[in-house]
């Protein structure tokens, strides 16, 4: 294992375009992105409906061990997302409603978690938003070190501190700091893009004439019965 | 690969047996049926409470690639569901918002995907109601043909145009076309036999009476301690 | 197959212990009691809200076949809980909104069942509360013979007739008839000391200090950058 | 549940197409039916290096319940190869070495089953090839009826008495019988075209080249660095 | 967590019946007891071919930590199976070539791990045989008690030390220490008629004769057409 | 998605360090290099006993599409291991016997792809070694270009151009290759270790003494009954 340590100084990315990217939410910035970025498809929300955006305070810790969260709160401020990596495979409930009361009282607006999160209807009430691959009361043990802020995969993505995380109904998806104001500009031509196409298509224009496809299809040989 | 075709005419089924079929719902229809028909179950809605019933326009394409379910579009009316199967397995978001938009300018009443959904809290909001395997942002593109309204295996069951599809919250159920007058006849029975033996059963009454197992269970050899 | 049985007779668990377990919930239990007792992860609730603990009722049965959840009935009485266990793993729908107002007409507070339920917008609407593994639409038959009241492995845990069963939003956990005051008792002390916490944690004091960990990290050896 | 049926009669799908299309083996007839009629990866041989193909004797059955496949032993013959789709996912043992002799004896193939095996020691050493979702000791009961020879899914495709069904090491296929000659023709001049191929792959000449795709990757916009 | 405590004294099961049981394998000891302690089918061989009975020696250990495994060497002896069970799902790499010679030494016959083995092309060259649930090259920590000779929840069954654990192709199965000889002598039995029933089955005699099951399928109203 | 290119020209790892890395195998290397780079567990061979190292050539495609495997072989040389990662989740047959043969035409060792692998008996009989998550038939189209030579995700690791993939049979590890002669000797030194510790273990002696755990152990509070 690579020693442990914590990362106290991480540069943060610019606070508009964090807004920005939390307005236009996961898909539309995956797409402004490339398509990078997504993190797999079992990081669900515990409730419906939260939208967030935020810097990356990154743990990496081992499979049911919670000792390292603990650190990671010291150096957690306002508007960060907390994203939490294992080692190795784990569902355990390495976070609760303790947890959340106190990054919510260091400002933290979230968290992603590679593993499980427990007192999920005290969490829903305090709408505190969660991102996890389980939901587990299988409590945690504090007895061995990780690491804070270092980059880590964290469920097929790679994370490193001060990348803006953005998490909502569609999963979570992950910008690199240095790529957060073009990501966002990107993203913003998108949308307007987009609300241009939806009211022609609520015209009942249709997809195929906007795009311009009929002449692809036809060429790549569709027949029509 | 069979030889792309989109086909555009579709007997449909009798309106007021769809109407009746969405008025029963996915567990009775199915076991109206005689158990079959069933989609498996990871086709899951993506918001609960809705349920819909209607006639199948059917898109069988490629992993990773929507072109076809823009060509579907224009072969969709009032009444139709919109049901679409990858060729293998794929979890990608083939569908979102402006797919939603232009499939209810259409008067489609709503999608089975045995793949991706995205933009589920905009979709969540228009009440366009969604049953997918998988919710994500990964989008498609728009390279290869497949077919329209030929008949597909979709989530283990098999699909053909014209065929009545009813989801809620219990799941996914087709009915053949050519049945959905004597199916909802059947529904329509066994909604009545229910209903005498809610009441029965909220009075307290025991479904071993009611039933008459008694006997049975004597028989095959139960033993109370 | 063992003998199949019926046991009519189980002794209650106390009714204060029983009240006090539910109101600490599924994860506070199950710290209070040494983290053992939890079913597995997939048992998820069919709607979000709900909290119940009761006695256990037991239902021991084969794949497909609801014969002795009809039996169970008769042996069922206020405050219970029916816990239902198929002898192999299985995802059919033993259960719906009849059974539900069988169950609640004798009293029974909720369902956990390691298999599948149906009916779930009925039973949503009744708020009559389901843990199951699945929600799914596919019937049983009522053909073979099981067990009432005997110990069974339930998606994973060792459950007897007369068990507390606790059952919330974070899952489902099992306490032993004869330790259910000594649980209950713990959970209030635990309760009672995470208040106190909790309030510190909201001033933004840091569980670091709280629980005295900053020694020990140093000791393991963290190193802050 | 649809009335349970034996059908006797099956029309055989002609010998010599199913002699050539199991020396071509899954993935060959796979390509040359234009990539239907594949069961879903999770079926695997116990063992590796079977390559069977033969005529569908089917058998639809309760999960946990194998009283019909005693009942399908009577109509199998030689050539045949047996396939058993439960009506729900079942990972039961449904089937072990004293079937296999049975089978055996009436000049069976192999097993094709969408559930459990059990015995797979005895099975390998008796050379007996089975394609199962799972092994499984867990046995079944024979008490509810299915049918026999009627048209089934079995692991998402769809099977009917008399089509010929290929089982390798690359998964199961379905052939309608009405197709067969049709098919092993096919797949035929796939393999000869093949031998072709291999032989200036292993010479080292490319595929970029054989197939004629420089261009197309050109105009597609390939950026070579 | 319960108090961590290795218990050095347990008794064993008679040599005889664990031979015997060795002897009739996973399947057939499973029914012989009436179907139960089966582990869940997710626990396979790493090689092909073995079968092992033996006493269990328990280790109760949390994710991702392998240090009561060392502390378990110390009391295993000849003639033991080793079982290890993690408090929470974990797939970590807990035992490789190092622990199999270590055990090898103390004459142990082989593990069921309800996690990760690794090493495994050494350790089926040292034909120590594993049954496992995953196979990981990811290590473990040594940081955290567990429990010696507890019982414990291995794979969905229940095993106490001195039980009796038998392991093949088929799976993984356990038969409580007092029952060992009842159990075995049932075994006898089932394979002595089976020897019958195989003979005639291999002679063509057909199970719905053998079993007398043509009244049956007449009575439950089976139609041949 | 980001512009496709082909990077032609790729710095490769020292040729020592690369079969020294073979030599002594994933696990061992996974450790050695601080338990990093591991890819996912399903990444599985599809025969057991080959342990391959070579440097990585990069194919980065779209589900379902295998144009860019193709395009890659022209950059394949003596000595590479060809990593393939789709854009998304796919278990398509990207890769058969005609591409093992061009590739080992091209001295290529052997693949590691993130999806599936067809013909997998011949591949057995030519000794091509593939480590893939899924066998599937399900064969791919040629229409989309992906990247060849970019970093990339593949099974939750990052592998870039010219890093040294290891495989055997407990998975798949990759190296950074400015870190090939570092990890290397590392493991070396690993492996002399252990050679040593074999030899003792062998003799009997235990890991609690070995490892001098016994002071640890009494201290954390473990109780001998």
């Amino acid at each position: 294992m690579n020693k442990p340590v914590v990362v106290r100084q991480v540069e943060q990315p610019p606070a508009e375009a964090v807004a920005a990217l939390e307005r236009f939410g996961v898909t539309t910035v995956h797409e402004a992105q490339g398509r990078c970025g997504l993190l797999a498809l079992y990081m669900r929300p515990i409730f419906p409906g939260a939208t967030i955006a935020g810097s990356a305070v990154i743990v990496s810790l081992p499979p049911g061990d919670n000792l390292m969260v603990h650190v990671a709160v010291e150096v957690c401020g306002p508007g960060n997302i907390l994203v939490v990596a294992p080692t190795s495979p784990c569902t355990d409930g390495y976070f609760g409603e303790l947890l959340a009361t106190s990054l919510r009282a260091h400002g933290v607006k979230g968290l992603v978690i590679d593993a499980g999160c427990r007192d999920v209807r005290v969490l829903t009430a305090m709408k505190f938003p969660v991102w996890s691959r389980a939901i587990s009361s299988q409590g945690t043990v504090k007895a061995t070190l990780g690491s804070v802020n270092v980059p880590v995969m964290c469920a097929g993505a790679l994370v490193e501190a001060g990348d803006v995380v953005i998490a909502d109904d569609d999963g979570v998806v992950v910008v690199k700091r240095a790529s957060a104001h073009e990501i966002a500009a990107a993203a913003e031509q998108r949308v307007r893009k987009e609300n241009v196409t939806r009211e022609r298509l609520a015209q009942g224009e249709l997809g195929l004439d906007m795009y311009d496809m009929r002449q692809k299809i036809a060429q790549l040989g569709l027949k029509y019965l």
